[in-house]
């Protein structure tokens, strides 16, 4: 069981970027206490980090082909602009959980509406990194389930 | 360690209402897996469930006063409209975690305005049942860390 | 035939609440109508009234669980408010009829709108409290055709 | 005591048109049951049905010429875009009842705002054609009452 | 010079509809009191009142066929809602003055626009019967000046 | 001559919710105050606490039924959505004045609107505890005039 | 298989109104490049074209009760207001493609709106008379793989 | 009779300030104009021209103390901000015509809206300084007509 | 302990100006009455009316030069549309309570909206003049307390 | 003559992606049907399909530079949402036909908007994979008759 | 080369207002500042500074009248609110440049907006009083290019 | 000292771009001109102009990473859609001025608008290419002032 876990633009600076909303926390870390999760999980991770759109939807594209099992995304400032990157998710079929790590509804307005949300299984805002985790945990059951592809 | 499981109007339905939105479980099973891994975390838990907003700011209340860790919330239909809920959350300076089991950004547009939201410390959407867990876990490790009350 | 008729806040009020706008006949004659032609119809009815959204909330759930054939129901002022009275309808799946003495869209702009209307079988607005009897009428007919449940 | 019918654009297709919508009866069936209450009730009904605005109105126009006692209209589409047509009820002063076969508040948002209904006795809607049975009883009783025009 | 004087719906009615809003004087005399006034202006009157859009339209096609210098136009309530009687005016060229015998900004809410006026060479609003015969005198003063054409 | 203060929900934490807001005062000191106050007007008080929004409506209609003066009332977190907490104050024509210790003005934007306050006598905001005594002497003195139930 | 082609207000006057904005072609010449095409097509056209909404209705009607294989049509000034026209389409199930010969996206907001577009099979806008053609080629086509009525 | 003739800010540009949308006309001129009317309708004028908002509410104010009939008012651009303006007009109960010589409704959308319309006798826009005699004329007549002060 | 009190637009007309709004008593004897009661306080107060914006400003500057202890001010129209005003009293930290005579959240929508209460320390609306001495007292009870400059 | 046929982000997925919506073509058949069409025409297509936004802009300027004759673009999720490719042909007064498969205005609202029709020549939506066809025709026509570059 | 700069509502204060926002150096030394800089691109300054809107619009007209190059305005409060300023700068033709201090955009919604910035030749927000300078230098520069006025 | 000079998409087609609106200057020319600017102020300035947004989130981060002091930014089109950039920019804490050529304000609503404003040290609109240099200069000036990064 493949699941992609993919971070939008301006992840690559987790632990040194604002670390009073982010954490201090880095994204190898991060991927690294996700590896060690799915492990145990049965699943295997194929992490992507981009700040350009169209690497993301190229990713979600090639996942896709392989037949991943989903997707836990952080879609980073795309969640709330791009039309394209739903598309891709929802042009694959691919099941896929939003996550935050900060409280989204707590900051900025155009923070508050998010494009993907409504065609995602689910999301999970403001608890940390340990959202990923949570989110790697829903798809991996919902695979194991035997679930359909959305 | 104290930590409360609060549930709003209709919940009490939970696995007879709508089970194609809300899966097939009853509330009593769900109290019963969320116990077990209560235990499992150091954690004690109080159910609350009703279909009235001031019983539910009284439980608050109450469970403020006794030194509760914190509360998972599903507040049902008063998410959408309950500023006298938000008070008391915030009143009495209790961290929170707000669960939806269906995915509201999915469903009728008045579900994506919550007045909870923006104080709580995260939330959780669409991942069913398991949302609460993922919350109990959530507090648990913030109330282990050390983390003063909101 | 059971057909639950169920008023909410305020309602208790009938014949003495501002006469000009609701009329000078007391809940308690409107019930008697109401009794007197439900017994035409072969229908019992079941009256509620309560100024708690959360009785109002018991009352659907507990309607459901006896086999009401369906709902008159005039909500006051949580017509315009209350999700949660939308959803227990909704989840008990009961057929219901929304009821309006005077014309709410002859009145302040937030009348306009309701929580219940799209989910109601229809409503009726204005008729003083004529409506009750037509929608009562509208719902036993409604059972005698043999209509599934909502 | 005569009473108009009048139906705007569309209703001449009842029976054929979106029958799962509308249901099956046509017009020419609801005017003969509406003709039978009327004669029970007293009255004598006046049928106009056009696909015109300037034709409605110029009914309405003589109905008022002669001293009808009210009007139960379905508008159909005209109720979200005529002026005229509320123009026309409100400056002759006819008391109406508007009514609606179809629940138009569980279909498009353009549906839910209606020109005509402040000035309306009141309103019917989703009850299908008996709505109109409905409305005809609520005339026919006001102007029993005496009530005088508005 | 032709000139010709446009009433919409409803207009027919003058005299009888609503004097407190509308004035005591009937259409006719209305006519007769431009007629009268054109006179003097050396400007021949053409005068037409529709309850129908599309008999106006055809009124304005027919008034830029035969040279018309401009048109004195109640839209009524078309108004707020006829872009197809704006198409006539501004397809023809016709230059136009817009009346409202009432003053329309202190009545309802969807009067205060106009779907003409910003294409109008300018509007009267509130001053009764007047109101046109001040919008003929700017015509025929705009005509005698040789303005061109809109 | 009795007066009914009236204090809705979270009211009951006065003193100790966040009193860089609200101030150190407890609700017994705040009623204790009051009743001096009252007692130097020639005024009685009964005063009510509740988070339940039903209660209150129920404590408005037993106040009219025994003839109280008016009605100074801090509605909380229910000024901003109770239309049936506005519609039991209306019905029973209860003069009241509306009281909020902190100034709303300059809280959330959801605070910024109260479906109450059009009905209202007047607004008293932002003073802290001392709104209710200026309430309060309104009230009395409004009474002492002999002014007219609303 | 016959196709009708329906204009609406003022596309009578094409050729000569705002030539800049609708080119300098008649609607007669419009018709008869249409009318070629379609014998190409093995279709047979029938042309309407009406300053009157009641007229199009009618023709809406008229069409589908003798089995037209759907509708080329250009509402002009209806498409922004017509919930009728609207109706009448989608309650006779014709499939038909909106043409709009100038770009109304570059014109008044007013414009951008479409009342019909959502239901239609598509749109051709700003292509100038060319568009009707695609159009007629489109439905032809449909027509052709068989497809059922909309 | 006296009768108010007052221009708001920049008025006295006119005849320098964009002819091409105001006219050459000077503001001398215009008062002459108006005076030599005024005279024929047994009417004396008074003209206050400001640019401070201030100095207008003054001169509303003293025009009441003496009694003016009236005032023709073109209130610039405080038209669209100036609620004091409007309340010196209603709080003196002077009747008053609010003019503009271009076309409000053709320029930018802020000046669409006016803050004084609803409370004026009528508007007349867009047809120059032609309109002020207009609205001269309307009020004379009033006041000969004898009608109440607003 | 100086204290300030302004008056904005128009309220050198109270006692005449729309007495059922406002009352009959006018801006003298009201200051005579806040005098009397500022003696009592052992306040010292300083009365400015204008209905120029600038000189409100100035007038805000000027107390502040010389040490007020604060303001109590109806800025009457300009409390609707002033930003300088506020910008005077936020610029100066000049601590004021904004008063309003009659309850303007029972007038027309525009006077809902204030642009100083936000940045006031609190609000009395509809109270009549009994508000100032209201705002009076809780202005001189603050700086009695010792309360900063805001 | 050159033409550009540009599609954007997961047109790549054509055939594949949501087939009831997008039709099972490929991008290579379609791009083969548009080759065919284009010889007929005298003109040679260039493709270009991209993910990156920024690979989309890079050749407009491209073609721009080599003096293309106008562009077919389906912009994809970027209609939406991209100023920069507005600006692109806008900046290179590149003509283009905006093309969309589906009935962008029977889906979800954010597609209903499109930051590049009021620039283009015209749209054509919800006529499959035709529309190219009908858009490549219909720039190739405008290049015949000589007009001038946008 | 006569340039103005003038200063609307409350800069008066600069230097003592809120300094964290507006700096420390008060309006007499950054216009010794000014003059210095204008003195090297030989320019002569003139000075106005009102907190009264009336003085602002008669200093443009001053300014116009004696032929000014332009104007460097920071219009204060009056940016959000004054119709009147912004005529009376497009109505004398006077190029300007738009100044603010502090960065609007970071402060409260209603400074988002400014009723000039559109005419103006362009804005300098949030450069704090060096913004004086650059616009000094931009209209200078522009003056000396030999621009057309505006 | 290092200052970033950062252009978004399109801004390579400067002097070719619509020259009416931009100007005939190149990028080269313009980047130029303030190297000899830079070199004046002691700075050194690193250009990067890309279509891809994320190549300028990309050239943020490397920015920061070498310790720029700050960046001028033009970013194009993203100005009104890019959240990730102002991500970028935040996360980094990078100082910068945004800057627009033409007055966006005279433009398109959507140009209205900025994503990076609010958080920007200031804006500089409208005044050509000489924005730049302005913008270099503040920020040259803010750093020697030794002003912490944001």
């Amino acid at each position: 069981m493949r699941i992609d876990v993919m971070n939008g633009p301006n992840l690559n600076l987790l632990g040194t970027r604002e670390p009073a909303v982010y954490g201090g926390q880095t994204l190898a870390t991060l991927e690294a206490r996700l590896s060690e999760r799915a492990a145990a999980l049965g699943a295997t991770l194929v992490f992507t980090q981009s700040n350009h759109e169209g690497a993301l939807i190229d990713a979600v594209h090639a996942a896709a082909a392989v037949g991943s099992a989903g997707v836990v995304i952080n879609p980073g400032g795309l969640t709330h602009s791009s039309v394209s990157l739903r598309d891709a998710l929802v042009g694959t079929a691919l099941p896929f959980v939003e996550v935050h790590i900060s409280n989204v509804y707590a900051r900025e307005p155009f923070r508050h509406v998010s494009l993907l949300r409504d065609v995602a299984i689910g999301c999970i805002v403001g608890l940390g990194v340990d959202g990923y985790l949570y989110a790697l945990d829903a798809l991996a059951q919902r695979s194991a389930r035997g679930a359909a592809p959305r």
